[in-house]
């Protein structure tokens, strides 16, 4: 348990270690599930206050309790902002994905089997996105997918890694693999991931979009911030107004969602784009 | 050190227990201040991520790097809201009120001393609100202040403690309390505070208030869940509408505050009413 090693312990609390020098704790109530893949060292436990949990290597991904806010605008922000998207590509956000009728496919490309083993079981919420028929399954290294599409496949990509986390990090870093995903979008087509710190860097690589490039956020309590940041960014060809989305959700086609959004609304999508002048300039998103 | 021995110690680390099964922790590079007033115990440590960190009674109060967004939007969101403030009652947010040229008189109410010695000492750029020559300082009890003051005496009172602060707590969701602030608010005059938790609860106290009702918050980092409510409610009268500021920061005057504001511009002013559908469900903001 490399990972649970890194700070001194709390007997029966975890600390989430994500930024150096500080630390978001939590009593575990029970350990459900604690494996290693080829890939990554996986804990899931129960906890009072934020339902189950998920860590993978060391870095929380997502809480019962609030992974909607989460996914809701990892999804929504970028599949509301253009007419009619049918094609979306690598990403974990299914369950959201299926509120989007117009979608006539769906590939999703995750390099490791064990966790949507766990997922399936102990958030089967989540996971129920897994269960929609547009939904293709692809388990190798997202990279390599990418690479393999043909150019111009996709009207959406949805990024859901962090870049904090090992290996991945040079990667998403890395303006080769922007350029491999812009290739893959059609004229028009986004990406959209998100991003918590090195927003500098991170707005320099995404000049290789020519169209919109925009930066919005959302309030995710577990997170050590309570905050979220995302990149959007569309290829060549009229620039995709995202602060205004043009399509609504349909409140009566939620997919294989069980009932509505509990975070995403237009009006909050809209707001999404307004961040307080002082995280801007700690963000360095005026450069 | 009563508070600190909550949880059992990292040697070096702050552990920050708001909130019962988690914790915010925080590296201690350096112990600045520690003191015990007849009032509480309080806490000022330097971070390497935060800045200084100020801690009563084992709650965290501010850090350096982000008590911006927490302090603008408390003042702001009432000042800008009516027409021609002339006169604040209780707060500590006396940096930010002095942005506000239409205020003639400032009423400041502390019980603790020590409070205003350390902040002075260890967060000058905060305490340069106590230079404003429009400030009237008073160490006394907040109650007892409140209750001693004449009928309709105040156009703007800020309320800045926190429900969840030993004996405050009874004090805030006492509707007696808050009846008081009523009386000592002018006709259509404003009360600001924040709160966190039991908004249902404190909704229903604020029936009293009959003018406009409302809920916003802001994102603070340093805080466990990076967020904080506001109440607003106004007294009888046309209805202050909250949600669209009818005053502009003018950029040129801030008072004795050394720069513009941070985090607060009239877009963030609107945009606070705005809350995803699940926390306002989460905290019975329908009701």
């Amino acid at each position: 348990m490399e990972h649970l090693k890194t700070y001194p312990a709390f007997p029966g609390w975890y600390a989430d270690v994500s930024w150096p020098g500080e630390a978001h704790i939590y009593k575990m109530e029970k350990i459900l599930f604690h494996g290693k893949s080829e890939f990554q060292e996986l804990l899931v436990f129960e906890t009072s206050r934020h339902g189950k949990i998920a860590i993978p290597d060391g870095y929380i991904q997502l809480t019962e309790n609030d992974e909607f806010a989460y996914q809701e605008m990892l999804i929504h922000l970028a599949l509301c902002s253009i007419p009619n998207p049918k094609k979306g590509g690598d990403g974990g956000i299914l369950r959201e994905i299926s509120r989007h009728s117009s979608v006539e496919h769906i590939d999703i490309c995750e390099i490791d089997k064990m966790v949507i083993h766990v997922y399936k079981k102990f958030f089967p919420d989540i996971a129920v996105g897994y269960e929609d028929p547009r939904m293709h399954v692809h388990i190798r290294d997202g990279v390599a997918f990418i690479n393999s599409v043909p150019e111009g496949a996709y009207d959406v990509i949805i990024l859901d890694a962090f870049p904090a986390m090992g290996h991945s990090a040079d990667v998403l870093a890395d303006k080769c693999f922007l350029e491999s995903i812009a290739k893959a979008l059609r004229p028009r087509g986004v990406l959209l991931w998100h991003t918590n710190s090195e927003v500098a860097d991170t707005i320099a690589n995404c000049k290789i979009f020519k169209g919109s490039v925009n930066y919005a956020w959302a309030t995710v309590p577990a997170y050590v911030s309570g905050a979220i940041g995302f990149m959007l960014c569309s290829t060549e060809g009229p620039p995709v107004n995202f602060k205004h989305p043009i399509n609504k959700l349909n409140p009566e086609k939620n997919g294989v969602a069980k009932g509505p959004p509990k975070f995403y609304n237009s009006e909050i999508h809209a707001t999404a784009f307004f961040c307080g002048q002082g995280w801007l300039i700690q963000q360095d998103i005026h450069k």
